[in-house]
Formats: structure tokens, sequence, C-alpha cells
């Protein structure tokens, strides 16, 4: 099992944007072979430094899968458009890929 | 749905051991209400600053399940004996606690 993380710091503020953002996206995702779930979650809000962290979590059979679905057609639809609507960011989204190594 | 994950910056040279000590552990959680999957991930190694990343990774039903297992007897018990092998870590562990707010 593999999980495909985006870390985003969101600006305090912008979290009603971004969620909307995210919830109106067509990810297409369950067309893709080895695809299990994808979520996007809110972590903590840091004031101090002005943000909300965010990440979007894919959860996929393999590293395999999940490569496969950067290289393919609805992950090109998926970000073609951002739309009009902006949210404000901390700085560029940081992605992390995990193997699961241990666990049920 | 709620995750949780601890961050750990494991020493290049100790991720088997790490890796060994997670995988003894009888940590219990399937008895928790709410809980739903534990893995063990293993992100990437950054040989410059000399750790390879991994995250302890469990989701539950609610952030409410996750903090009724703190309060647990299994809680207690899964983190009484780290036992007696050790492995070598760059700085403590590092809690994020998420709330799914799209996704499925």
């Amino acid at each position: 099992m593999y999980i495909a993380m985006n870390r985003f710091k969101v600006a305090i503020g912008s979290e009603e944007i971004f969620e909307d953002i995210w919830k109106g996206r067509d990810s297409r995702l369950a067309e893709l072979e080895g695809f299990i779930s994808f979520h996007l979650l809110r972590g903590k809000t840091f004031p101090d430094e002005g943000y909300t962290l965010y990440a979007s979590h894919t959860m996929w059979a393999s590293e395999e899968a999940f490569l496969a679905w950067t290289k393919s057609e609805q992950f090109r639809d998926a970000h073609r458009n951002a739309g009009a609507r902006k949210a404000d960011y901390l700085g560029p989204p940081v992605f992390e890929g995990f193997n699961a190594v241990a666990g049920a």
C-alpha cells in the first residue's frame, strides 16, 4: 500500500475557499486501477505562522499505481483548471510519498 | 474520519531495527471502538540530513475515538515497554492529527 500526500500551508482566512476548490474537483480517481481512497485532510492552525496545515491524502494499492496515475489523462484533466477562485498559500505544496512497511 | 500520524526521523542505518520494533508491537488497536486501520509508513531518505522519514498512520472514525484510545489501557500497555533494542533518531517524533473535510 502506498500513500501520496501533498502538504499545503493555507493562509489563515483562505481555509473555506481552499476546501471549496477541492470539494468542487472532479478527479475521476475512481477510474484508476489501484486507487483505494482520497481524502482532503485539515490539520492544525498555526496562528503565529499565519497558516492552517492541509494535506491531500490518496491511498493506492502500490507506488506503481500512483505513478501510473501521474501519467494519465485523468491526472492532466484534474490539474488543468484550478478555477477562477484562488486561495492564499504560504509557500508551495510539499509532496511526500509513503510505502506501508507494516500494519493492517 | 480522523488520521493520527507521528513523524519519525530515523538515523540512516537504524531503519531495520526501527521497523522491527514496530512489527513486534502488540498494539491491541483492533479492540478499540472507532479504530479503522494502522500502518507504519516509510518515506524518503535524506542522505544529506542523515535520516529516513517514517510515519505511524492510524485511521479512526473520529477524533473522539482517537482521544479515547490515548486514555485507554491499550494505549498504556502499548507504550509501556519499548523493548531492549533501540533505534537512533534525529530529534523527537512530531505528532500531526488530521480531520477529513472532503473525499471518499
